[in-house]
């Protein structure tokens, strides 16, 4: 495991603070009701994606431990089918009321590093949003980095879990060169490319998110232990499933949704044609994010999936960390809309304005963007006293402008992006 | 070599007759005039283009031995810049006047195999017409083969010369298993991805044409000429220089436009960034066909070419010959138009009927299919009988039937081919 000293850039000052002191204990009743939820149902429930289209969280909770349904409402259990549907779900999210942990000991599993993050909350990627009732009830978290930030510039990785010593090569190499590049990671736990993927970031000090279809703190497979604790401390271990649950079949395809929708885009590197990563690759293209697989060798069965999503689903056909961010980045500053026809680029920072990107931070980011040397690296007090602004909002609008791909970690420090 | 025995099913009556009896030398005014430009001209020379648009062959020929413009014209020569570029290209021409052969020398190098097709030839193709004045101003033939029946399912597959054993094995295989299901194969006579690509076909006792960038008498690289008279006995050598030309570096890339024109799609197996199969690739796609390529391990600089116009040009990523020719039979019996619906497909003629294909069929080759058995095989008098033609005839037929791809050879004769 890394030393504690190479906190993530993404890290928000919230819980740098929290390393200090213990975690406050003390959850709010919607984000208890949400963790409840994510005990007592499977994610992605369209049952209980309905109730909570026409109910709070809270509600739900009562509903199911009361046995008795909200009154009827748009939308949900307006009609005879609908309620027996409810009424079926009920029974089945009842009978696991007996192995729901107490408010107290639901925030006693927020421990070891162990969060929760709610829709809602600020650190909740809004792009999972566009799962509409199949998006998670919450997410447990293990690790500092901030989801939110750390989703804005992420790429999926994924393939098989039998690879080749090509694909892992590949998946490491290319993880690598995003991670240098400033994109986070998003993969599975599994052996092969998903392991590849992490290490390879991980190893060119990038940050990198481990969805698991199984508790954060349940390491599945277990000869991944280690690597999962490398991940939290750099970058977060995520999961809809509370802390303790065991994985399974059907928890890996459902898991998946969440892996495409946390991303700006899919990276396919060596599925077989009855991959599960073909699934993840489904639902990025359902979601209509760019979908994009790794090329090999067409006499390699595990490469065969890649070619077909490129033949038929219209994948786009990378070979290297540029092609990805190229097709990932559609607005970069050369793009952006520039001046008028035959008016001169006087200014920089005129371009620079008109960088929508730009227009996304917050005062206190714009101020530290501001403070960079325009030409190599600086330190991070030198920054602080340029920017007149304190180590910790220092550290919160470094993970911000990190994970907007303005600048970037190096040996001087920190330097600004070259565009493009 | 091939015996003689194993004769193209392509092999049109006329050249078959012109076996037993010696060739007869006369080749008509119009032809001769041709023969004379591809002595005097490059090929696709837009000047010779622009000038055979207002006037004949033996016209052009005669203008450049008198050194005199033919009168201006709409379309050439008609404005003062056009004029004085035409003058340059008469001059250019005319310094090649010492080497033209007298009409019965170039008659006398139709020998030992070797034709002359001309644009109006019965075994002219059509599809390099889409060349418009760059087409060929003939074609120098040298094999029996029917150039027109050989070219009506065909596939362009080029590569790198420097072809890996990957790029070698793959083209071979896919070569042979498009020749096992009736296409033929065409390609350059360089080392690597197009050798490949011809003996697999010919392993599979397949037709291919290998387009030279030279005279078809002239084995360039010297170590193909016995792959070249093997490629002769079963299909075509062709070119548009006269015997005897040497091959140069020009000649290469103005070649390709016709692999690519001849042939309804183009496959590439291994192109390197800058490899000269993407120059195929470019006039395939300028000419709207259907662009194919191969994909590669990523870690191969020999598939970079074939990944980029994967991505970048909107290349198909075909990995076996059925990809290929699913791409290029857009209208399978099964997709051919049907019966309306609710109406029972009561004949499998009223299908065939409706397919386009069998609609181009002449009367003797639609009656000589017509007698093919539904099942099973049948030998070559046992069709002639059933159909009533003689055995030129069937063999002409036997050859339309096999460009369209309604019946293929197999070990008791003859059979028609499963749709799809």
């Amino acid at each position: 495991m890394m030393p504690r000293s190479t906190m993530s850039p993404l890290t928000s000052p919230e819980t740098q603070l929290s390393d200090a002191a213990p975690r406050p204990a003390a959850l709010s009743p919607a984000t208890l009701a949400r963790a409840a939820l994510t005990y007592l149902a499977e994610p992605g429930d369209p049952a209980l994606g309905a109730l909570l289209g026409i109910c709070e969280p809270a509600e739900a909770v009562a509903a199911i431990k009361a046995d008795m349904l909200p009154g009827t409402g748009p939308g949900c259990g307006d009609t005879p089918a609908s309620r027996a549907a409810l009424a079926r779900a009920l029974a089945r999210w009842r009978a696991r009321l007996p192995g729901l942990p107490g408010d107290a000991d639901i925030a006693a599993a927020c421990r070891d590093g162990i969060r929760l993050v709610c829709p809602g909350d600020p650190e909740w990627p809004d792009p999972l949003d566009q799962l509409g009732p199949a998006r998670p009830y919450a997410l447990w978290l293990l690790g500092d980095a901030d989801l939110r930030l750390g989703c804005q510039r992420s790429v999926s990785m994924v393939g098989s879990r039998a690879a080749t010593g090509y694909g892992a090569h590949v998946a490491g190499e290319i993880a690598a060169d995003l991670a240098e590049r400033g994109w986070v990671v998003v993969s599975g736990g599994a052996y092969g490319v998903d392991a590849a993927a992490h290490r390879g970031a991980l190893a060119a000090e990038g940050i990198t998110i481990a969805v698991l279809a199984c508790g954060v703190d349940y390491p599945y497979p277990a000869g991944h232990a280690e690597l999962f604790a490398d991940i939290a401390t750099r970058g977060l271990v995520i999961s809809e499933w509370p802390p303790g649950r065991r994985p399974g079949r059907m928890r890996f395809l459902i898991r998946n949704r969440t892996i495409a929708a946390l991303t700006c885009g899919t990276v396919i590197v060596e599925a077989g044609e009855r991959s599960g990563a073909l699934n993840t690759a489904r639902h990025a293209a359902d979601l209509g994010k760019p979908l994009m697989a790794v090329p090999g060798p067409v006499t390699s069965a595990q490469s065969a999936g890649c070619h077909r999503i490129i033949r038929e689903w219209g994948a786009s056909c990378v070979t290297r960390a540029a092609d990805i961010i190229e097709l990932l980045s559609p607005l970069t500053v050369t793009d952006a809309p520039g001046p008028a026809d035959g008016q001169s680029l006087a200014d920089d920072r005129a371009a620079a304005a008109s960088d929508p990107a730009r227009d996304d931070l917050d005062a206190d980011s714009a101020q530290v963007l501001d403070a960079f040397p325009a030409r190599g690296a600086a330190g991070t007090s030198t920054i602080a006293v340029e920017a007149g602004v304190d180590l910790d909002t220092l550290l919160r609008c470094l993970g911000v402008l990190t994970a907007y791909g303005f600048i970037e970690r190096c040996d001087g420090g920190w330097r600004l992006r070259k565009p493009g």
